[in-house]
């Protein structure tokens, strides 16, 4: 145990030393640059073995349980290059999971090892643009259907994130046996990165890409597990991306908060130190609850998913509650910042802001999950 | 520990078979009738072996642990009647905590015996009406001046929980040396209940009092614990105390949730059935939400109090936001039921909502514990 | 114009000098104890000119418009007594207002009349228990059938506000026709007045009586306006019955506030007036905030209705508006007054918490008329 | 009147044809494409009679009323470009406005009559960096003192709304006669543009500028009004200019409204069409009724202010609740857009709800008003 918890004061270490240095507006949605910084971090990492944390030891991870990755996460994501970093960072350590569960040796050895390495980078293509597959993926319209041994891929994705600069992506599309996964080369002359999407978050690794597959033929040994199976998959796949989503963006979070506090010590307005007036003590206060209540919700998953346990309902619950209660904490912080506070120059939170706000709509959005969950608590008899 | 799952099992019954047949409006601020139900239900429980569950087995207790009393208090909690059914109810289980801990030999034979037996209520006596000590006991204006060998106490308290019936109280005076806790017997000459006093909270055992001390005469074995150290007592006393109106009124929120479900499932309106429709499944998520994340705060300030560690912060915080959560949670609840709710005659809701809205207030209220906690926020380093 | 000013002046003096000394816990669901409150108030608003304000000069009243009854209104509701004590409360007020309009001359000459001169109280009987019709109108059970010359009322009502003491109701019942009026007196043997409702509400005039209309048999000049027009009738009464509501209730809030205010500027605590506290002022800002924007909705649509134009869609967002803010500044001012603030005894916030948590359910819920406003909005162009 | 019915259709047309298909992503944080597109707008809106609205006609404006203004002012708000176009943007408006009222015919000629003619632009230095004078003015560091017959002016000023490229800056200085306003020209050597601060609001004509005044000297005339009256017209230039955003920008939370209202009748999930689910009734309900109140509170400031009254109390209740209001509005309409209400490039919904983020904060936090206005109000006897 105190293994693990030398472990998170050297992540702190790492993240403070190596990761908020390199921080810079220069990666404002710039994949490139973003991708030159991770190069610079990962061999720091590595050689302070901080890197890999949640894969098993045998694919030269740390083998983290969950419960173990808690803290690690949190304190990766104080900086946005952090988790990206320690190769823990959406859409690659889900990918990650997915070629291990549902790969075969073949799969695992060309995606799955230069992933684990850090050589290359990925992504997942599940959502389309209206009327395709958003938060329904019963609506799917990507479609692939069999031809010579292997299969043809059509259709269009949006908001895919890591998509630029990827060396694969794993894609979701309809085939007549069912939704199916495929791995694609980002180089198949079938598949179009049309665009990287300029959306509100700033910094996501690889950007949100804007895919169009045109009659993209892939080989038999394309599909990733089961032909048919790719819902059964996909939501596997969900539950602990979104815990580790709610982990590493309490990093977040607490970073824009920890500039907050510093900045109400120091500022003075109307003959007072803005730390000595109650308004700015009761919005310290409801951070920090907000933290404490966000971290013990997702431990509490963490666990269940350490003891093997169902966490559909209880991801779900904890998925709504950090998300908006991160942004909360994110939206008092800049409040307490006045104008610094607005500057994406001058301090972190305003951007920290912007990072925040998609995460009560991606990974389905908040009303999304009150709908389903309400509707599950009132047919059972809890 | 299956035991102990079997003991809130037990308790659930309990409260279903026997505290909610027994609930009756005739109970809304008549202690007498309160005291009667209790008197019937006290032996039911110490039958099926669920009395005093959070005493030491030595004292008539069941010896749970601060972890294994949450789910049972959580239990209790469901019917008004439960917890002082159990005998955990406040105030008479902080005293008897107080009297354990402080109390001498003598003390705890007068006193701390018929207290766990149930044969006598108690009350505790620290807030006075303004200008006197309301949140901040350094107000205290109720005086107590050694005279013979014993003291004479003089002061005005108010919202004395539990009053009404007490056969004696637990009160703070100032001396020369310090606010000191006295024993005061109910029916001493110096001391009277002006007047039990309708709060907005409809189900107090003992009420809420209003206690005159004029010249009120006790002997030097009246105090409890060491002169002067008062309020180091009463900050001891709180923290557990908090804890416990936590996970009691849980169990009130959840009652009122329960009703609230059966209703929306059963009734329709405008071609739906209530259940059906959106706004309502999205307020029954909200509050399953804020019920887990309760939960999980309150059993980590308890699994926290098993280990002895400090829960100063934690219990601060997970006051606040256990009380203003219960009390989103009932309003919800009243909102889903419609007229049904409002009515205090046909449906537990309404008075669930007026039980639950003095916890944002009483122990502290919920602006005064965040100025204190974003003070000490800000003032450590964190 | 400057006579109204006087008038709101006169209005007030009358609500401090003669309401709010009368007012009494006494009056706690007990309709017969206020209604002699209300009969040694009536005389004296009439004597100072200040009743029925709202009714035209030719049936005895001040034949205020809508704008002019505003100030008036909220003035008379910072008493419970007040408005009642004009007569110009609920269901009275609306029962008026169909009389004028639909009655027949015999109908006013029998129950305007007495009603004007407040001789009589009266009472509206359109909510039914599940399965009937609460908010949805269209699930009326109860039913009228034509036999011999007359009708014959069956059904079930509740929730009816004044019924207690009331001389005759209007009830609305299904027919072969339609939705139809009935003006029935409370003494017919086949209408019995089963109980009256405890909600959470203390203070409704006549109390919220339960019917039950058994084969109750009305003479052919009962139907009140046209047969099968009952349900246009009943939204022609609506908006106005809602404008109402909003603006006695304001002065319900107003006067909590005030009892609050003066409440922090006398109450010290850890050294520091509660009125120095920002989070105190925040409170009490948040009040006015919430004032301000609820007069000048309820003002809007005072003046729209003076103008003849529609304010279907201005009312119903008024009324969510209003009923939220006015509890939220209920809430505050209770939780400014800390322990105060929940004593029914010692100060009126508590009690007004009560009287208007049913406000959000009442006249249709928050969330039907949301539903409602937003269909309405997405339907639309705008 | 029916002329100005007409204007504001007028203004729709025109920022629906002219503006919003200007609108381009390449004007985010950059000045000079910004002030390319109103070159481009300006002589339209002039042919089309719309030039200059709150100017009196013998400046070349409309001349309109404050009420007059308001609905415009809306329309214009609907695009970013729109304002500006017309030359109602904040900080030419109140500019002019100032130099209006306090100019020397000779600074009106220089300064004022190309403001009017949209030939220059300009901007207002008041706000420093800590620990110089943020919402707090008194904290003013940057001096200016008589030498020669002029000024020389040493400062340092952050948050300059319009700077970049701007031929003039109003600054505000202290003297040893207390604070007083200078105009300096921006090409002054001692004045130095060090920055185009990169805020969280994407579209400020002008940018954001950080100022430094290094032994800046300016003539005798340079003097804005009075030496030493700086403050009291900084006063006065608030509560107009803090008006003028609440209108100006309740129009651009309408176009996120309507761009969210246009999706959710288009797209579906799960089987259902967006707006038939209630949660996304409610939230578009909540949207029009905030937009209802804030214009309601908005027009009674602007009556006000035509008839001559204060409005201190009024603009500060309109500011908070305004910018508190249009920040939920954008934020539902986002959330309803799910992914589309994150992407920069393809809704304006992303890029709204950072251009209102700010309005919490600029012309005085949220906080600031609330402590300010709760002070007054307990200080007062209402």
């Amino acid at each position: 145990m105190s293994g693990r918890v030398d472990l998170v004061a050297r992540v702190r270490r790492f993240v403070e030393r190596h990761c908020i240095p390199l921080e810079s507006k220069a990666h404002v949605h710039d994949p490139a640059a973003l991708d030159a910084a991770l190069a610079q971090l990962r061999p720091v990492a590595r050689e302070l073995g901080l890197y890999l944390p949640q894969m098993p030891v045998e694919q030269g991870g740390l083998g983290l349980s969950w419960v173990e990755r808690a803290a690690v996460f949190e304190e990766a994501g104080r900086s946005y290059l952090g988790p990206a970093a320690l190769n823990c960072a959406a859409p690659d350590q889900p990918n990650m999971i997915s070629l291990l569960r549902q790969g075969t040796p073949e799969q695992q050895r060309r995606y799955l090892r230069p992933l684990a390495e850090g050589r290359m980078r990925s992504c997942f293509a599940m959502t389309e643009p209206a009327p395709g597959a958003g938060s329904d993926p019963s609506m799917l319209c990507t479609t692939a259907r069999r031809e010579g041994g292997g299969w043809v891929i059509d259709g269009h994705k949006w908001f895919i994130t890591g998509a630029v600069g990827a060396a694969f992506c794993i894609v979701l599309a309809q085939t007549g046996e069912g939704p199916t996964q495929f791995i694609v080369d980002m180089d198949n002359p079938g598949l179009e990165c049309v665009r990287a999407i300029r959306a509100i978050d700033p910094y996501a690794v690889g950007g949100h890409g804007e895919l169009r597959f045109t009659a993209c033929r892939v080989a038999a040994d394309a599909v990733l597990g089961e032909v048919g199976r790719g819902f059964v998959y996909a939501q596997q796949r969900l539950e602990p991306a979104r815990l580790s989503h709610c982990l590493r963006l309490m990093g977040r979070a607490r970073r824009a908060l920890e500039a907050a506090q510093a900045y109400v010590r120091e500022r003075s307005s109307f003959g007072d130190r803005l730390a000595d007036l109650q308004q700015i003590q009761a919005m310290v206060a409801d951070c920090h609850i907000d933290l404490h209540a966000s971290r013990l919700m997702s431990l509490d998953c963490a666990r269940r998913m350490d003891e093997g346990l169902a966490v559909k309902t209880e991801s779900a619950m904890t998925k709504v509650f950090v998300s908006e209660a991160l942004n909360r904490i994110a939206d008092r912080a800049a409040q307490m910042c006045g104008a610094l506070g607005m500057s994406e120059d001058d301090s972190p939170v305003a951007l920290i802001l912007r990072e925040l706000r998609p995460f009560r709509i991606y990974d389905g959005a908040s009303e999304l999950h009150r709908a389903t969950l309400g509707r599950r608590f009132l047919s059972s008899k809890t």
